[in-house]
């Protein structure tokens, strides 16, 4: 028999409802990894095609090439011309696409996934994230910057060549701001930071722990949404990711890596989104909120009935994905 | 060159980004209906396989047979024994997973698919809809009840006959308490429901409506979350679909049929999901709040990562979507 669970940060409750799920294991993928180059002709990604992208913005290099490349975003959701000028008519709030959209180019060849990098190649592309955080963050009229990436079609992605997104916005997100007064509110009531609690929790507990290490923990919350929803926290206090500090970063690539190959080595690589949540760049840092890192792998589908309904079913029982993914060596 | 949008109902932003996607006719699936059988021997919904299932809720008869069964879920995520008690310690919030969980066999056809279905066998399917809700809604300890419909495999069902779901739950969910608390603000603040407000401005502007008929109008919301995003309101003011009346459901059988031959002949009958969303349970029917259907066919993939940050990007315009789906003769 299942139970209700409400996740304390998120306030929402989720169904979980394990009778009705796979194990852990079930939910790997059986298709072969398909085969693919390590260089492609018309990859505008691929070294040698930089003329492809709109000019970089930023080059981590290696000799004459390079290790990563930041470029706008040739098909840009939101551009960085112009003034964020709201309207309103009527029910019609809408405000002009301002902001920033860049792509992480993550790695030269175009065949490798994450799950291939090297704890030194996630730390070059968390260094990168850490830039260009900064640098958009100066733009004032910036309220909101999300850095992502999505791995495999099934996580909607359509260029092969491993790469990274960052969207930067003129507004805070209702969901954001809606977590916010929920942390603000818990901090007000308990003066502790409602992450920093969580943590103590899980880690007291354990059961739901992936990694542990000095900075940071890897684990699928209580009320996680879905069978591998994991979180990534820092240790620290800390409510902008801007001020991740080296030591943090090289600590982060290793729960990156070992992460990764867990999720190869007992799912057979799925697809996934990866999303850096901070805080909204107006907002001081503070007691309160905590930045930290979400990993959804895309091992089923749901999402649609749970963004029109408001209502979570988990079919695994959270404990028992977590010690599946603790258990697989790597 | 898109804009950003704000759904006044669900507070959210979405950047609308028509630059980076397709046009309305290319979301249409290319793959051929495979061939399935009208019945089949080992399918628990089947005519003559009742016993397969658990023992029969509620039944529409059609001679010696039936055209809509109601049946307690074999594998349910919640169970209607036992009482919903809450425990907390610490981070951990749960409950007993209380509550109820039913199937509605929609047809007795196994290959039968909804844009299929006549008027009259969308009337039938909503009576029985409204004859679960207020009969489940007598239990006190529910609080919230969902019906949803998962059409197709890329919308998360794995059970080909033709069926929806009923979840009741003893919560409410984080999400729905959010926008009861924006609707009651607005109500407050402007002496009108929020929900009615937007119908009268989206029928003046018309640009996003699908169909419009004396008890409903289907439109395309203006700050849709994914292209064909779609919102069934019913004219009149009312929060719970319990109280949908007979001229009522016989009106949204209409749209509901014409919308469904709309997806088919446009997009080639997409996989969806489909939700109708009352006020919790325990709310008494105000001025505030008003029921509605929501529909998201999954023409694309996204929601992961929108779930896991708050952020929207929907790469259609909603004004062509709607005039594609509105053009489509059927």
């Amino acid at each position: 028999m299942g139970e209700l669970r409400q996740n304390i940060i998120t306030r929402e409750w989720v169904i979980i409802s394990p009778e009705r799920g796979k194990r852990p294991h079930e939910f790997a993928l059986t298709t072969e990894r398909a085969l693919v180059p390590e260089w492609a002709e018309k990859c505008p990604f691929c070294p040698g095609n930089e003329s492809m992208t709109s000019p970089e913005v930023l080059r981590v290099p290696d000799g004459n090439s390079w290790k990563v490349r930041v470029v706008p975003n040739k098909f840009p959701a939101v551009k960085p011309n112009g003034e964020p000028l709201k309207k309103m008519l009527g029910i019609r709030r809408s405000m002009t696409a301002f902001g920033y959209h860049e792509v992480v180019i993550e790695h030269p060849a175009h065949n490798k996934v994450p799950s291939d990098y090297t704890v030194d190649e996630w730390v070059s592309i968390l260094k990168v994230y850490r830039e260009r955080y900064a640098a958009i963050r100066l733009d004032k009229r910036i309220e909101a910057i999300v850095i992502f990436q999505n791995h495999g079609e099934a996580a909607g992605t359509s260029v092969r060549h491993p790469h990274s997104q960052i969207v930067a916005a003129p507004i805070v997100p209702a969901q954001v701001r809606g977590r916010l007064e929920t942390a603000t509110r818990y901090h007000d009531e308990n003066s502790e930071c409602i992450f920093c609690r969580s943590m103590i929790e899980e880690q007291q507990e354990g059961t739901r722990v992936i990694l542990d290490s000095p900075c940071f923990l890897t684990f699928i919350p209580y009320a996680a949404l879905s069978p591998f929803h994991t979180w990534v926290f820092p240790k620290r206090h800390e409510s902008s990711f801007e001020n991740i500090t080296d030591e943090e970063i090289a600590d982060l690539g290793t729960h990156l890596r070992s992460y990764m190959l867990k999720l190869k080595a007992g799912l057979n690589d799925p697809a996934y989104n990866f999303t850096i949540r901070s805080i909204p760049t107006h907002e001081p840092s503070n007691e309160y909120h905590h930045w930290y890192l979400t990993i959804v792998p895309r091992v089923n589908v749901t999402a649609g009935f749970e963004l029109g309904s408001g209502m979570f079913i988990n079919t695994t029982l959270p404990e028992e994905s977590a010690a599946f993914l603790r258990n697989v060596e790597v």
